[in-house]
């Protein structure tokens, strides 16, 4: 039997999507129809990007699952027509990216590599950088690529910390969880990494109140989601000295306005929401797992728990 | 017996390692007197920088060893007043500090993160950085600093060549060695760290020959030696582009005089001599260790070769 697998997304997406698609479900043995227009109530799968037009999923009345081509999902959760289970993209290539990105921007803070890079007189200031091991960072968010960053780091050397919303055991690392725990991850974050999901409960963890909870002169990391921080608390924070610098990856709005003061600010850098980009070739191999799993009748990777938000 | 053990460094030395070092030899339970004046002829051991005053051995006609501060011996190796063991600094914390130091700039230069450090205008221009394990590295130097930059750079996922003067194996690199393995080597450069000795052999290693055998937009790294680049060559090769950065620690002549090209070059980032730093603590302990050898009757560890200069 042809499988009919519906990729509704934009149409750049599907320029990039298509041949590795094709050769992954090739690649599975699987026998598949797969293409951009399908009459929704012959659809069995649906490759889905939340910006996608396809709002509606009301006539789609024999798909099995929803396969989100992106990590994110806060803008679908809530869609109410969605009934069939959703999963989110584990892609191995976009958790490599991520670790890489901000394994690369903590070192660069660690070191204080700034004053190299942005040198505009020639003195020879010697100064001896702290080890990792005397340098803590702080992770906010255990999933799949929080759990990742924090592998990479401890085997840097790194002291590091964990925060969650629910207690998890990481070897190597100090997991602390909720509200209790949240104090002492504030306290502990010389460096901190946001990288938890975007919802009512994590909408500016970094607030005018906790910002003041992090050490004096602390580095912040986002390449999660820009709820997560509140911006005008943040700018104080860095206009007053108390956080040293911030790494953004991540904003409310996207792409950030030309007139934000995040662009100038000299104690900001902005980079265009690359640290968690979702490579085509191993985000097609992981799709098609799951439409062989769901044809084998084994069970989805990657569920969202709606209830949750993620 | 109570061992004498002279301090022959400068007093900015004697005054970060008398503290740690005495209490190293406390803890390995050694009974010394150590100071930075003893008669020549009473003294055992040798701790010594070389830039000390120090530079007739003659005198010195009991001592076992001088054991080196720092992990360069080049301007102690050719001094034919001195015929007992000589061994190098082998610090732990050096050893972390290096592959700290190194870690951050590949890792800086394979994100391409400059162009979002050194932002002067609001644009957001998307881009997809490759992964490591697109990304071809290589070590020039598989020493104890070589290998251990190695190891991590691999568990980063990147592909690492490693290529040394004679054969060596290490696990998950391509080892090259000899004249004959340093086209390849070059020939895979898109970063190359130089960890080489310096040696009359390793003068020059990058000059306009062997830079042109580099992929075009390839990135230096040198935490190594000064002498091996040559200066006027890199500098030109980088005017042509086809050396997109170099990323400098050492030097010819340090400090970096004022007016030397490379501190207002665009491609060029200096830091000073901060890469290869001794930790005060972790070294007393290392040089300790070896002494303690020594009067074990066990071999010295870290013992220079001076008929190679290494």
């Amino acid at each position: 039997m042809t499988l009919n697998i519906l990729f509704a997304a934009r149409p750049e997406r599907w320029k990039t999507y298509e041949a590795p698609l094709r050769a992954a479900l090739a690649d599975a043995g699987i026998d598949a129809h797969l293409a951009t227009e399908i009459a929704p109530d012959q659809v069995d799968y649906i490759v889905y990007a939340p910006n996608s037009p396809l709002q509606d999923f009301t006539p789609y009345t024999r798909a099995k699952a929803v396969l989100n081509l992106w990590a994110g999902v806060e803008t679908i959760t809530g869609n109410e027509t969605l009934h069939i289970p959703l999963a989110r993209m584990v892609d191995p290539g976009l958790t490599k990216g991520m670790v890489e990105w901000v394994t690369g921007h903590v070192m660069r803070h660690h070191l204080g590599m700034d004053s190299d890079i942005k040198r505009d007189d020639a003195q020879w200031v010697y100064r001896t950088p702290p080890l990792a091991q005397e340098r803590s960072v702080v992770i906010f968010g255990l999933g799949a690529l929080g759990m990742a960053v924090a592998e990479t780091l401890v085997m840097l050397g790194f002291k590091v910390t964990g925060w969650s919303r629910s207690p998890k055991e990481v070897e190597g690392i100090t997991a602390l969880h909720g509200p209790g725990g949240l104090d002492k991850a504030l306290a502990a974050a010389e460096i901190a990494v946001l990288l938890l999901p975007d919802t009512p409960a994590t909408e500016n963890t970094l607030n005018a109140q906790t910002l003041t909870q992090m050490p004096k002169g602390a580095f912040i990391i986002n390449p999660g989601r820009g709820p997560l921080i509140d911006d005008d608390a943040l700018l104080a924070a860095l206009d007053s000295g108390h956080i040293a610098h911030a790494t953004l990856d991540v904003f409310r709005v996207e792409p950030l306005p030309q007139d934000h003061p995040y662009w100038a600010h000299p104690s900001v850098t902005v980079t265009p929401h690359i640290a968690a980009e979702t490579r085509a070739s191993t985000a097609s191999q992981a799709l098609v797992e799951n439409i062989r799993r769901g044809e084998a009748g084994e069970p989805f990777l990657n569920l969202v728990d709606r209830s949750l938000g993620y």
